[in-house]
């Protein structure tokens, strides 16, 4: 596909400030090297998308030197092992300070990379190109970069922001059809945290998404990306607003670990999640049936499930959930919607509420 | 000793600006709980220096919870494997992201809390308590922090500042006399780089140092560590001045590798170094011999050695300085003294001055 529907985002960061760009095609295509500082490049990916995507994208640095990291794929190997053996490569190649790192592949390689570019001799450029739905529009944003502890999920890492993001909708083509349904969570969640008249097009748009068109595809790309900026760029290092953006994370990470890691996708869990805090939302008065009604068809209509694993009890949810990194100082906050597009931080829900939500949902 | 001498010196940088306490007796007694977000510190220090100063640091955190790690001694240690216990320990007691962590040590436990701050949960406060010269008056101010790859040192790290620094030269009475000479080469190289004036009074004041007064080493440490924040200040992230800081390190650093890392301290090789760079200088026309005199006689009388490892050849130093990586692009690039006071880094002194510098020099 050629270019034909590219669009163009700044996430405003200062003098981390750098564009994202969206569309069909740009894969082999688009020039990368105004964001390359050196005339080095290291491409870090992984053995599933290498074959795919990885001759490819050399042509996107047209007269650099590229050198290449291949990791094997999966979230058990977002590890410190792994992200070595990106530093064996640069330093084996000897790449120097100006080098600029490339992020293909999904989230975890994107994380890894992030972070190997934040601590290689204490600071180096990337670039992102993220191959998953979820990646595109989740990490293409925010600058969190990071590695799995075994104590702890992305328990090690740090804020670095990419030089440039490239989006190219062609490569969700090769997304087995769970990963882009789990993708849409978080893009639903931008139209119920921020965006009313995102929320109302994704409605509509929903049946063209999960068909891969790449207008709609390239359209909610941008829009999610457009979203999550506006809430990075006034809360970069996440002290308030930017909290907003786990809407049903808490409710979330309960059932990726009660599941085990991997057996829900996060998107998944996050689908459900969503449709538990929309619950919560309106036993606390801010939301109608029919609004609920809405978010759970919306959910639905994505491929994800509205409901939590079958078996997972409220005590599984509240054990785990007290437990989440986001809750300081023993605190349960939750992220409820005030309405459709509004979303709210806060630990003043009734407890009660909150066990109606688990005894109703659980099943 | 009780607080007599203590100076406070503010290091500039925005709103990462921190203030840095100098005297005797502040271990044990300085109240350290302004510069505690939370009510939780995590303690890191190691073998050698916990039975000395870890029950007396405990109380610069009244009301705090204390807990603690410690790790083994050396620079061998700096590794990933010895970070992960700061980890660990940090994720076993439940450490949220308010928590703090107190590096009580030399340069590697500086280094290594320092970078463990920076990464766990993506940026963590830390505090610093330097106990060796070196790290007081280098360490201190600059935010560089990380761990050695078997490839390279430093290799792994990030910027990363501490919320303060709390500097007492009592520790300095448990350090070994050679520690201390290695630390007074970087209290000279302020003077040589940017202070006349330092280094008028350091020749004046050299006898007290290596005698431990507390009055003349508050006043070293005091005037180093401005110097050093100056020069940060103005180039926090590396990008130009700040290679100034750097006088001698290419030559130190070569004579470190030679000699096998830990058989020369890194102080002393930065002395000789500072003499070499000092002798090329002279030839590049910009030193007098009696100014190159008074630099030879000031790195004596301070317990370091003059001249490179007996047996390095001059061969030895150029295929050495060739692969450090303060030499980007290929280009060999040097801190050359101006006038005593005044440096500058530059890649266009004659190849053939250098080449005399090392011949003369090597023996």
């Amino acid at each position: 596909m050629t270019e034909t529907t590219v669009q163009e985002l700044q996430v405003e960061l200062g003098d981390r400030s750098y564009p994202i760009h969206v569309g069909a095609g740009l894969l082999g295509s688009r020039d990368l090297t105004p964001w390359v500082a050196g005339k080095r490049v290291m491409i870090v990916t992984n053995e599933t998308v290498a074959p795919l995507y990885l001759e490819k994208v050399r042509k996107n640095f047209p007269g650099c030197q590229v050198d290449e990291v291949i990791l094997p794929d999966g979230e058990a190997y977002k590890t410190w092992d792994t992200l070595n053996r990106i530093f064996d490569a640069l330093l084996e190649n000897r790449h120097s300070r100006k080098t600029t790192l490339v992020a293909l592949g999904g989230g975890v390689v994107g994380d890894m990379t992030g972070f190997a570019a934040a601590c290689y001799q204490r600071g180096v450029d990337f670039i992102q190109i993220p191959t998953t739905l979820l990646a595109q529009v989740d990490s293409s944003v925010g600058g969190k970069t990071g590695i799995n502890h075994p104590l702890g999920k992305n328990m090690i890492g740090a804020f670095h922001q990419p030089r440039c993001v490239l989006i190219d909708t062609d490569t969700l083509q090769s997304l087995p059809s769970r990963e882009v349904s789990a993708g849409l969570a978080e893009v639903i969640k931008y139209g119920l945290i921020r965006d009313a008249r995102f929320l109302a097009w994704l409605e509509e748009a929903m049946p063209r998404l999960t068909a891969l068109n790449a207008e709609a595809l390239t359209e909610a790309i941008y829009r999610s990306c457009a979203c999550k900026a506006e809430v990075v760029a006034q809360d970069e290092r996440e002290g308030g607003l930017r909290a907003i953006l786990n809407l049903g994370h808490t409710f979330g990470h309960a059932i990726e670990t009660w599941a085990g890691y991997g057996n829900w996708l996060h998107g998944e869990a996050v689908g459900a999640g969503m449709v538990m805090a929309t619950d919560l939302s309106r036993r606390s008065g801010y939301l109608t049936g029919a609004d609920q009604a809405r978010v759970e068809k919306l959910v639905k209509s994505a491929g994800l499930p509205i409901l939590p694993p079958s078996g997972m009890t409220p005590d599984n949810f509240m054990n785990l959930m007290a437990v989440d990194k986001k809750n300081l100082d023993g605190q349960l906050r939750l992220i409820l919607l005030r309405s459709l597009g509004e979303a709210e931080v806060t630990d003043s829900f009734a407890a009660s509420d909150l066990a109606s939500t688990l005894a109703e949902l659980c099943h």
